[in-house]
């Protein structure tokens, strides 16, 4: 498999009560076509992903409207799978190319949160979750908060390990000028912020953010046409679902949706998890990134989580492997729909070295991490250059 | 492009208060895989077609909800494009069979919408509306009534012929053991049936309804290798967009996007309008079934309603080409993520010989118009015997 990252652009994170979602996607998309250097009439479609339009904006078919506001009829096709609804558009759109039916696609994700209640917001996002665990009155901390309390009592994992994870995403937003957070803090920070769901602190949790992304994908051919611009490759996309209910799960301390889409993507792409330079991964909460780094194979079971804390994946200090320069979840910030999108964005930009502060120098493989319903969907990309 | 299609099936179509959806989705997959003589080990990945669940159901994520049902942990993506969801994830299912990624996936499409009050049903059907439209008081009958004003004055086409359009779908509908109404009508009950939204009366409207439909699509080699059962073809699928808002677009007495997909849909596999023996339109209101015939270039442009009048497209009495067979949205109901699917369902037993009362003797090429958010999008399938 080899489909083009030709172009990728991300819109500031953050709480933008003054940025219409229209103005957003158009400003987002055009900066897209201007980093590929390419016009809008070479998209032949468009996939969104977008989570809670509906249930907070009234607003659904977002397919057409993203069509509507660039002035365009082509194909447009939302995908939805709650968090995961990027990562999932970003795998429609590479499997759209793969069918030849379409050479250049247009993937977009948005999502605006900040404008509702919070509470709007919890029931909302609890719509991807187990109606058995809702009904138990289970929240999404709360879930994770389960998740962190077995991977504690089983592998030593600490609050403060856990902490580190927020410490590292933090530092690295601050090389980010797109992030929600561009502000260090401390474990002290951490461990002094209130329990939302316990163990989980509110600086183990990713925030409510508006903002959108996108990427411009092109068969090879194509995009080794354009000489222009050098493509970044994906090479692998990936897969795997499973239970809503956590408790219906081989396991908690891991997401085995997750280690099944890696597994496949590594087998795919013939890259294995040591040949993995950067990657961003799905830290909705500090938990799931220690879980993430264990799930991908980059560490054994039980060992991420001093990893993170001894700085290994901490631009400037790592070993061989940096977790998200963009600042991850925690704080380049979650709109979810633009999330799995954003990642990509990240990644081209660390393999074609443009960013800056956050740069992985020499990095030539990264990984994208994207987790949808508390691990009831994963999807991982692999990408070189 | 050829895709098989090995398996079909619809779930009764109505008000199914007794039918929780989890139950509706097993008995249709089950129903399909059994078609296909095919086991669940043998599907690749999962498209779900649905709108409404998040809004009215406050469930969203149902990739996952339909792997877990199934206790798979495949790749299982929902695409969302308002009514044209189910066509949708079709198309979507064909790509990915196209890019050898998957051989063989399961398209399923569900809707429940009869546990909810009226009002809410409503408020959630104009999430696929234009703001602007909806903002100045317009429901999607109003909207369909002003396309069908602007048709009769340009066109001269009566109410009456407007209501043929629903007598013969109820009369197709007595055939069809899974339609929600199997009970003729007369031009007079929909005359005397209350006005909606002016010229539209109650009879003109499709129904709220509950459903379920899943076929089964796999590539040309594996479809041709499974000796048990002769493969449908789908030949073309092609998707087209437009702006919400039915005031920014070219014309109000077409669909312009269904126009485009069908156009493109001849071109593609080389099939001319006249081929085609029976065909699924989207008559989510009767003058949207008089507008498909036209757009769909069954009818030059103000000749398809005394066409329907005169049981032109009537089983039974039909020259060249039947309509809407299965009862159309109208008699059949239109639970709106399973209606896309239900049409390739529909037309894949016709094209097998298997539909007895309704059949179209010698049917070899049908074709299904699948149409979101009143023409904002608008998808187009072609099946070959």
């Amino acid at each position: 498999m080899k489909v083009g990252v030709i172009g990728s652009s991300t819109s500031r994170f953050g709480e933008l009560w003054d940025t219409p979602p229209r103005l957003m996607l158009k400003r987002t998309i055009d900066e897209a076509l201007s980093d590929a250097m390419l016009s809008l009439s070479s998209v032949d479609a468009i996939f969104v992903g977008n989570m809670l339009a509906g249930m907070l904006g009234g607003q659904k078919n977002l397919g057409s409207i993203v069509a509507e506001e660039l002035g365009v009829s082509i194909p447009a096709i939302r995908v939805e799978a709650a968090c995961a609804s990027g990562g999932l558009a970003v795998h429609n759109g590479v499997v759209s190319i793969l069918s030849k039916e379409y050479d250049t696609v247009l993937v977009v994700g948005l999502e605006k949160m900040t404008d509702h209640a919070s509470d709007e917001v919890a029931v909302s996002l609890m719509g991807a979750g187990s109606s058995r665990e809702r009904d138990a009155g289970l929240t999404f901390p709360g879930l994770y908060a389960v998740m962190a309390r077995a991977h504690m009592e089983q592998y030593g994992t600490t609050e403060e390990q856990m902490a580190a994870a927020s410490v590292k995403n933090h530092y690295h937003a601050t090389h980010n000028p797109k992030a929600q957070f561009q502000k260090a803090i401390t474990v002290e920070n951490v461990m002094q912020s209130m329990y939302v769901a316990d163990p989980l602190k509110l600086l183990d949790c990713s925030p409510i953010s508006d903002g959108a992304a996108a990427v411009l994908l092109s068969s090879e051919e194509v995009a080794k046409r354009n000489k222009k611009r050098e493509p970044v490759w994906i090479v692998a996309s990936q897969v795997a679902t499973d239970t809503l209910s956590i408790s219906k799960r081989k396991s908690i301390t891991s997401v085995p949706a997750a280690k099944k889409a890696a597994d496949q993507a590594y087998k795919r792409s013939g890259i294995r998890p040591s040949d993995v330079d950067v990657a961003e991964v799905h830290d909705c909460f500090s938990i799931a990134e220690i879980m993430a780094l264990e799930d991908l194979g980059f560490y054994q079971k039980g060992k991420a989580a001093s990893a993170i804390e001894n700085g290994e994946v901490t631009c400037g200090t790592a070993k061989n492997l940096v977790i998200n320069t963009s600042g991850g979840l925690k704080a380049c910030g979650h709109p979810v729909g633009a999330t799995g999108i954003k990642q990509i964005a990240e990644l081209t930009k660390q393999l074609r070295g443009e960013t800056n502060g956050r740069q992985v120098k020499g990095a030539r493989v990264g990984l994208a991490h994207n987790v949808g319903g508390s691990g009831a969907i994963a999807v991982v990309h692999i990408l070189k250059k």
